[in-house]
């Protein structure tokens, strides 16, 4: 089974990253106040079942895709 | 205008992150054969038009935020 896995940083937590991105975009002309940046991961998970794939999806941005503490993350099936 | 953008690598780019991050969860026990990383931006863009928008979000992918040779991106309207 073919997923998706976003993680962002949760709101408040300080992004250098997307500034520094955000402040090239602006040098460049564009009319952008903020940016902030994540990680998409795209898994081919092993398994058949929609609801088990989506339990080791969470288990994974648990155990090691998304810091618990700064990260929030979301999970979406792609394809069978 | 609140937008999204997910750049990944084309198909047949070589992606370390990625592999590793494979084995990582296969070493967890996760059966999960492979793993693709990309980047996702939120933008906040100070137009009010979508079809505006839409353009202005090309043209920072074709300038910054992604690489025409090996990246393939896609944009999404997120908010008004």
């Amino acid at each position: 089974m073919r997923m998706k896995v976003e993680v962002r940083l949760k709101p408040g937590h300080f992004d250098p990253e997307g500034d520094v991105t955000a402040k090239s975009l602006r040098d460049l002309g564009f009319p952008v106040s903020t940016v902030k940046v994540g990680k998409v991961y795209i898994l081919e998970v092993e398994v058949s079942d929609r609801k088990e794939a989506l339990k080791l999806a969470e288990d994974m941005c648990k155990k090691l895709l998304a810091n618990p503490v700064k990260d929030d993350y979301s999970i979406e099936v792609l394809s069978p």
